[in-house]
């Protein structure tokens, strides 16, 4: 590579490695060849919360430098809008959102040259469906921070996958999301892989 | 009008009144004969904090039943994201986010059956420019939001606007926005009066 950045062997910090998405997207990088530090509030090899960006900075200040920070990890109420307060809205934005921008805010100064940010949103960003106006929310503002980051941080990279509900938790979610096409996980972390691995940066992969 | 809603003569709620968008949204609409109650923080018929949701909540108590919630203001950090503190991205969110958010889910009580809300977004949901991480973020938050909550208030409406920057507003802009095309703020007005006197929901106008 003539680029800086070697492909096989990187240094990841993954983000919500104890879920169903971060351990599968655990599985295709370590299987890539990359060295995968895991990050989780309750598991992994590291435990922090990324909704208190205090926290972030004591993950960025322990791991070092790295070469890809990937997001597997945001929670957002899901409720009807009478029923939800203005807290919720709050929560989904701690939860989803400025865990996210934190991770490249404080991450720029982490993260190799050539190094990227991948984070996760999701279809509510443009398809919505009946109970996730904060999740909708999230992710809308998840997608168009990652538009605007990209042209400031260069070249440095930061990118977003954008996956429906997950093949693997129909049974979780099946109802509302009824009738959306599903995604299989391996579809979601192969968008993963093309983040972390190739060139393209403010884009948002629907896997 | 066999739809329940008079077009002409609405009582209409108009948020940021005190602006350059907020003065033409309010001539635009007084001028097709509705009732328009200005709000601002400083100026404008009543004065509320509306990234307060408590503010807001005290502005609905007192303005009782109307037929349409016009939002023409919010504002957020302009910085590099290098020179962005969490505390921004918190200041942006609850600026333009949370303050319109909860223009929707506390007004869903006291609007119209067939009434409707138009929030304010703008082109940096879509294409971003320097400095805008936090804008960006915050349009991309509330045009997502809007659709969800499309489907969830019907017949209640809700739209946004989201214009590139005024024509008028080049001089204090046009540095950002270079080579942007910018639009007339009668172009954004148009856009408003359709969302109020249409009947159309979950879209963001483009003026």
């Amino acid at each position: 590579m003539g680029i800086g950045l070697s492909v096989i062997g990187m240094k990841i910090v993954l983000i919500g490695a104890g879920g169903k998405l971060g351990t599968a997207v655990h599985t295709a990088l370590a299987g890539r060849g990359h060295d995968v530090i895991t990050v989780g509030r309750s598991g992994g090899d590291l435990r922090y919360d990324f909704a208190d960006p205090a926290q972030t900075a004591e993950l960025y200040r322990r791991v070092g430098r790295v070469d890809a920070v990937v997001s597997a990890a945001g929670g957002v109420p899901w409720k009807k809008i009478t029923e939800m307060t203005a807290q919720d809205y709050q929560d989904a934005f701690r939860g989803k959102v400025l865990s996210q921008l934190e991770l490249v805010r404080q991450g720029v100064a982490h993260v190799a040259e050539r190094g990227s940010f991948t984070l996760i949103t999701g279809v509510l960003a443009r398809e919505p469906v009946l109970l996730g106006t904060a999740a909708s929310m999230a992710n809308g503002a998840v997608e168009a921070f990652v538009r605007a980051a990209a042209i400031e941080i260069a070249p440095q990279r930061v990118n977003a996958v954008s996956p429906s509900v997950f093949t693997e938790s129909l049974d979780d979610y099946g109802d509302l999301f009824a009738g959306v096409p599903p995604v299989d996980l391996a579809d979601v972390t192969r968008a993963y892989v093309r983040s972390v691995e190739g060139a393209q940066t403010g884009q948002v992969y629907v896997p």
